[in-house]
């Protein structure tokens, strides 16, 4: 299958699986659970569930494990969306074309629907059997909260806050980013991996490399895109980084720099999978995808 | 031990624990981290873990392992008053005698820390061995998700908000209250069991009976408390459930019905768990005590 179509297949399955795990909007208290519906089903590229689809390929993995591993990281992304949105934070009124959660209910709907988003992912790793060893799926969760908690994601949301409104060293970026955006990103590729058979230490420290790698590479792409694109493209706010008086990789180093460090971390994380040869395809195929998207 | 030594001792055990088991507040990003301890430590009755011990002690459990479970229980809900109590919800200034979380700190922060305190608790529950079969730590997550997401607590929160301003039924505001507040406290009793050696069917329905009636037991006693104490005693805002057009149990069948309801549910709490005789103790003397509180 070529990378395109296994992208839309993954993207598909991904969005039938996010519409049956999460309560119906019948289901009281319904407001809440359309609005859970409204922030989480149609949209969005789900990087997070390729990337979990492509770790678990490479470790044999079966698809419908991937298939709520994958959600329950998606879950965790799209409820930092929807908090992240909110007047107290970024106070964004356009997020994937639409208005946001609390533009299109209200405040008090939005940070429910986070709350409940996130406990509804770990719902999903706890609540399906995912690993044969029950205690690999205990792992699962552990990697999870890490990678959601104040060590990680909601960590690096607390230094993006406090860095506004003053330019940021390049490792004080990076540092945010490794926390914002990375935690999740290499935990989607984690736990693609634990969902199959169990890896050598050595081979897990190559994913790991690669997952490290790969989630600086989305933020930068990411800041590359903020400063480049237009609002229509994107289906978010385009340019709101700078006005927003935070720093981007392509303010602190010039968008031609930026670009060069897309291409230097994409060999990092090529290199860092090679000896995993053909089983690695998937994840060199999305490395090249997050380094040359355009939305 | 009598109740109140042992009570004391839970409690004080219990703050030892949160004070470990929270990120130190000079490990970065430390403002979140500092905001976190802010909204956990030094206060609160510790219903929850009392709950959590009570129950282990009837299964057996290590009290080391309770103590996990606890905190993993208090650390959802003091997320949950820090979220409650931010301006696009109750917009409340006072808790446990202190401002709130948003008022010492700022509201974006307040949000991150109940987003991180939740994915605290869930690391707590993966991140320590709590049960011989790993198959029992996975189920004690889920119980925790369930109780603390779109159809346990924040649904509860959800239908509280609907339900603000007009008068709700009787049984409209139980079916409230069994999710806002008696999911959790629900949750406390079940994964203190979990801690302990498995129990056959019949009495674990025997306990998660008692679980849910003194679930329900705390709100109708936490009505009476709000319509009845002073601030000063409360440490919370007294009277704020009638300024804000909330229904409460005092509201809709007055304080002397609403108090024979808390003595009805009392004694069907006590007949749920009779059976038990001595190892139910703690349990009975914890429903003796939210009854008779004060605060």
């Amino acid at each position: 299958m070529d990378f395109q179509s296994w992208m839309t297949a993954v993207q598909q399955r991904t969005e039938r699986a996010l519409e049956n795990l999460l309560p119906a909007a019948d289901i009281a208290p319904s407001r809440l659970h359309q609005a859970m519906r409204y922030a989480t089903l149609g949209g969005g590229k789900r990087i997070r569930p390729l990337l979990c689809h492509a770790a678990g390929d490479l470790a044999g993995a079966d698809p419908s494990r991937l298939d709520i591993a994958g959600c329950a990281v998606e879950l965790i992304h799209a409820y930092s969306l929807v908090h992240d949105d909110l007047p107290c934070m970024d106070n964004d009124v356009l997020r994937r074309g639409k208005p946001t959660c609390h533009v299109e209910f209200d405040e008090a709907t939005a940070m429910l629907v986070g709350d409940a988003l996130q406990s509804q992912a770990f719902l999903l790793l706890s609540d399906h059997v995912l690993a044969d060893d029950p205690r690999r799926q205990s792992e699962m969760v552990r990697l999870l909260a890490l990678a959601a908690g104040s060590r990680g994601m909601a960590g690096g949301q607390m230094i993006d806050i406090e860095g506004t409104g003053r330019q940021l060293a390049r490792a004080e970026l990076e540092f945010m980013h490794v926390h914002k955006t990375g935690a999740l990103i290499r935990a989607a590729i984690l736990l693609g991996a634990q969902c199959g058979s169990p890896m050598p230490d050595d081979e897990m420290a190559r994913l790991d490399h690669f997952a490290k790698r790969v989630g600086l590479l989305f933020q930068v792409v990411d800041d590359i895109l903020d400063a480049d694109a237009s609002t229509a493209t994107l289906g978010k706010t385009a340019g709101k980084d700078a006005a927003q008086g935070k720093t981007t990789y392509a303010s602190v180093m010039g968008l031609t720099e930026a670009r060069e460090l897309a291409d230097t971390l994409r060999s990092e994380a090529r290199q860092a999978i090679e000896a995993f040869g053909e089983r690695g395809r998937r994840l060199h195929e999305l490395a090249h995808f997050i380094v040359t998207r355009k939305f």
